[in-house]
């Protein structure tokens, strides 16, 4: 392939230095909504020390309305819409984007919010296996007419250390269950807060700060974990250096 | 229910006066991309001869960023993001808007832009019959475990209709067909514009300006049949007044 175009992205390998732009990710961080993601750099930032007081963080994705991307450092944030073509979309994009720019060693980590079932609201929930609409753990897929039937199991390592991340943390409910309607790729985690228990409703009644509180939860668990993982780098070149 | 909340709107019955907001609401047009939904309100504004120098058409969903809202006279134009599953949370939270603020006789059409099979890149399709991704015209869903099948068929008067009003446009090629993955739902039309044929590849390799050209065209086709349709109900009311 000659140029590869990223259509939703407004992005391509003709127009745009991937490598330059992008080479040094070592997290992306996913959500659905574009002021969430946003945010979420904003936070980022200043946890891991990057924070740069003349930055707007602009739009990387300012071409286009699909999706919105955001960088600080080796952390990548971007939204993704709503159900699993818009993730889907924007994950095929990015993966070709990290192989463009020839990323190594890059964690996936969906932020995000959910519906919740027979859970208290507010509750920070880390993927182990994701289900279908029927409650199996299989994600179906038709290729050129043929279903082929996906293994839905995230990394069970990485969810391990998130929940760890998160008693450390102690600020909040963490558990580790099963998230519907998740996508199935490789070193990813998805870390979700529950909004409302679909067992007692659908009507999201909660004030606007209480939302608002709940939605930071995946944030600080994510962004400790990140931190986490910085610090335990720059301990491993540091020790390397000296000897 | 005392209080409907919807949501992914940021509107509510209790936080807001829908009737009074959405009462004369009698097109729905919905489409992927916020910013094409704010560009056809501009357009239909003028074409239906209520544009508003001073107005800047304030996105009336500005409380959340899942959906932007427009509305000028009778026309609400709404984003819906990309997949089945984030249009159809906007058209569930629609229909309620709908149902709440007392509208009646309102046909809502899907402006879009899609990928092609086997057409020249800027047709304009008319959506007939939707197919799933096997190619079979069936929507299934799956409602408390039990798979429910819908049928697929798009209001077949409205779909001549529109092909007739492109027919006097001549300005494009419009054919009626079927579209994979849109939804089932009643006086409901679809009309959207190939930017690809996929029989030839993958790539939108296009030109900023032909794909823009091209996005233009079932707002055209559209913004023709809501004028025309308003036309001959004021040639109605006219009448009526006179007899």
């Amino acid at each position: 392939m000659k140029d590869d175009v990223l259509y939703h992205f407004g992005l391509g390998t003709a127009t745009h230095n991937l490598p330059a732009m992008f080479g040094d990710v070592k997290f992306v961080c996913v959500g659905g909504s574009p002021w969430r993601m946003k945010s979420f750099t904003e936070y980022i930032a200043a946890e891991i020390r990057m924070e740069d007081p003349e930055s707007e963080y602009p739009n990387i994705c300012a071409g286009t309305d699909r999706y919105a991307m955001y960088k600080v450092g080796p952390v990548l944030s971007v939204s993704h819409g709503m159900g699993i073509p818009s993730i889907a979309i924007m994950l095929h994009e990015l993966i070709k984007l990290l192989h463009h720019a020839h990323c190594e060693d890059v964690t996936i980590v969906r932020i995000g919010t959910s519906g919740g079932i027979g859970l208290e609201p507010g509750t920070v929930v880390v993927t182990k296996k994701s289900m279908d609409a029927t409650f199996l753990p299989k994600f179906e897929q038709v290729i050129l007419g043929k279903t082929v039937e996906r293994n839905t199991d995230l990394d069970q390592c990485l969810a391990e250390e998130l929940l760890q991340c998160s008693k450390e943390l102690n600020q909040f409910e963490t558990v580790i269950g099963n998230t519907m309607c998740t996508l199935d790729f490789y070193e990813a985690a998805v870390v979700c807060v529950t909004l409302l228990d679909r067992l007692k409703g659908d009507q999201m009644n909660g004030s606007h700060e209480v939302l608002q509180s709940y939605q930071l939860r995946p944030q600080i668990l994510v962004g400790n974990y990140i931190k986490k993982l910085l610090k335990a780098k720059a301990g491993r070149s540091c020790n390397s250096a000296t000897v």
